[in-house]
């Protein structure tokens, strides 16, 4: 047969419970989907475990998963994969950390942790002026992220990611990076001694200057947290033998996506908040797999209406998303295989994500309906897909799509 | 969310295959059950593989898997937790046996395993007379069990488990302990004399001459079997981040618990036995859910009416655990997750424990209701929670009662 294309759509934080003030049925159980509900009664449903039962996953291990990879395998922390969604991938060794420009006083006390939420242009002055550092033969990459955020890489030999997070997470003195482990004794004095090269270059900075004028906190810091090495992890296309991209808003999942080999591919207007253009999105990833033979692509919105407990304003995220849907059913290629899915739920009553199975369905030409023609969570756990690991989508996808290897002759 | 209690509720031996005299339907099918029907159709309904596809459990090794530990990491033997269940916990790496009292000849061939069934308040006597003694170097504990039943903790170094029995489960001569492995050599050579010396001390001792007065079996030794080490478990609260109680009448289930950690609270007229009483004991479980995060309840008496391959009476302990679900149904606090499930199938027709996977419902707010309305075998079968293992419940009941930490960010 010949080898199909495979869509992934991940409708982050989509799954929920059943909430109250829908009289007790889901966002998604409440919301109309026509498109949705003609995939799940032309293809077939399940629920998934993304990381096991029970088990909360974040974005970042739930894309791993859903990419194929175990988790508990890669999965290193936040730093480099937060890194990567800035387009600075590491090498497999190199540490990496999240960094705050933050306020401090001349005793080292946090007066602001976001600097004011300084943004770009600013940050991007005040990081070119902390670039090209080299401390103990351990070369320093700073590049700043959204708002007020940055990271920090590092890059030589004897480097551990066991050390302590600078941040102090509130507004007091800020902590020495202290080493977890003996390894991590170089890594701790590198760290430190860029914290404090941060201030003496950053305190009085012509753009420091500008803002004390304008009334506002210097950025006169950086402050790193969440270290990670960079893990070593099998190329998508080297473990899938087919080509792979991405499409995201959030930095979080371009940056699971890069690490992983894919191409991050930026579409306008595609946000990562409640304003992404989802159809923008859709039309790119559909455009997408006429030269990609796998695309996966993450809708942020119904997490973040999760996130704020409006239950009423997730419902009406799903409809666009349903609206979505309708595209990819018009648009995509004949013969794609398409799964939808979301990477965790996000309850309204959690307003953070659970450990809660989602719904998956996948579709595609030649597919066994099973019986279920609703996409919900209660539809979907009675689905001929049964209930399954978020890690064994991707081979069954790559089986439907003709891409399987045979183990065994 | 704010942190809910869970309560387990473990009906023991509950489930079974298709009954001939009750028309081939499974004693929990011809049962009425109109308070586990209510939680199955308020809830989610699933089967469990308590240890896995076809395994039998035993109860011990099923509650360390409800427990949410792996079986095959931390079983070590029944000993250990026989032992526990006495209130006799050991430290990490103590042997300890189950042992009987038991009659021999001067030949030391067995007469009778359980000396006449001797119990309190004769075994209290003569464990009294076996306190205090030393071995090698290695300190020896005794403690009555159940009626003709005590057990041997042996605590020292270079100690092993790899020992056969003394006891040889026959009316033949009693066997001298084997060391299975090099390193056990020191512990058979101590069993070895710990049960020369149980003869001496007890051979005349003033209860046995009472006995033979009587024309009683003297109890004139202490027959070892069993042998296990106590394991590495990290302990419940540890491992959970909650408190833990359990409400047990049967000694084994109490040492699993106890070993694990939970605090096992005494209840009046919990025997284990057909005759306990069940309403005592919910009502018991659900005062401790005022002061512990959570509790398992064990009740034995379906196991117990299964072992008899009293189809009829398993259908009358049914009724009489559906009146006890009424009870937890009106009385639990608000919010409770709840849990009901077997340790174990224990068939009429095998008339012991088998590994055909068990019926599980769960039960919370905001629970997402499956199809199944019906709390049995078959029904569950069909449940919206799929097919489990024993070890994943605690995980997706901590999860539903917002106690899971996540992995990833």
């Amino acid at each position: 047969m010949q080898p199909r294309k495979i869509l992934v759509v991940v409708m982050d934080g989509l799954g929920d419970r059943a909430v109250k003030e829908l009289h007790w049925k889901t966002p998604l159980q409440s919301a109309n989907r026509p498109n949705l509900n003609w995939f799940a009664e032309h293809g077939a449903t399940g629920i998934i475990d993304i990381i096991g039962p029970g088990v909360r996953p974040g974005s970042d291990t739930s894309h791993l998963a859903i990419l194929g990879y175990d988790p508990y395998q890669v999965y290193t922390g936040r730093g480099p994969f937060e890194a990567a969604g800035t387009g600075l991938v590491g090498e497999r060794g190199d540490v990496a950390f999240r960094c705050n420009f933050a306020t401090v006083d001349q005793n080292m006390v946090v007066v602001d942790r976001r600097a004011g939420r300084i943004k770009e242009p600013d940050t991007t002055m005040l990081v070119e002026s902390l670039s090209g550092m080299s401390v103990d033969g351990v070369e320093i990459v700073v590049k700043e992220a959204t708002e007020h955020r940055a990271v920090l890489l590092l890059r030589g030999k004897g480097l551990s990611a066991k050390v302590s997070d600078v941040d102090p997470h509130t507004e007091t003195k800020i902590h020495e990076a202290q080493a977890l482990e003996h390894e991590a004794k170089k890594t701790a004095k590198v760290v430190n001694h860029f914290v404090q090269r941060s201030y003496e270059l950053l305190k009085d900075h012509p753009v420091n200057q500008r803002r004390r004028r304008e009334g506002k906190p210097p950025a006169n810091i950086l402050l790193p947290r969440g270290a990670g090495v960079f893990p070593d992890i099998q190329p998508f296309e080297e473990r899938y033998r087919m080509t792979g991209a991405c499409v995201a808003g959030v930095s979080l999942i371009k940056g699971i996506c890069r690490v992983c080999g894919l191409d991050v591919i930026e579409v306008e207007g595609a946000t990562g908040g409640l304003d992404t253009d989802m159809v923008a999105k859709a039309k790119a990833a559909i455009r997408l797999l006429d030269t990609y033979d796998f695309v996966l692509m993450n809708v942020k919105a119904a997490d973040v209406a999760s996130h704020d407990g409006d239950a009423d304003l997730k419902v009406k995220v799903i409809e666009r998303l349903d609206e979505m849907a309708g595209i990819i059913r018009s648009d995509m290629p004949e013969g794609t295989v398409v799964a939808f899915l979301a990477d965790h739920c996000t309850p309204i009553e959690v307003k953070d994500h659970s450990g809660d199975p989602v719904p998956l369905l996948i579709y595609c030409q030649g597919m066994v309906r099973d019986a279920n023609a609703s996409y919900d969570e209660a539809s979907c756990a009675h689905g001929g897909l049964g209930r399954l690991r978020g890690k064994d989508v991707l081979p069954i996808l790559i089986d439907k799509a003709g891409r399987s290897e045979k183990f065994g002759a």
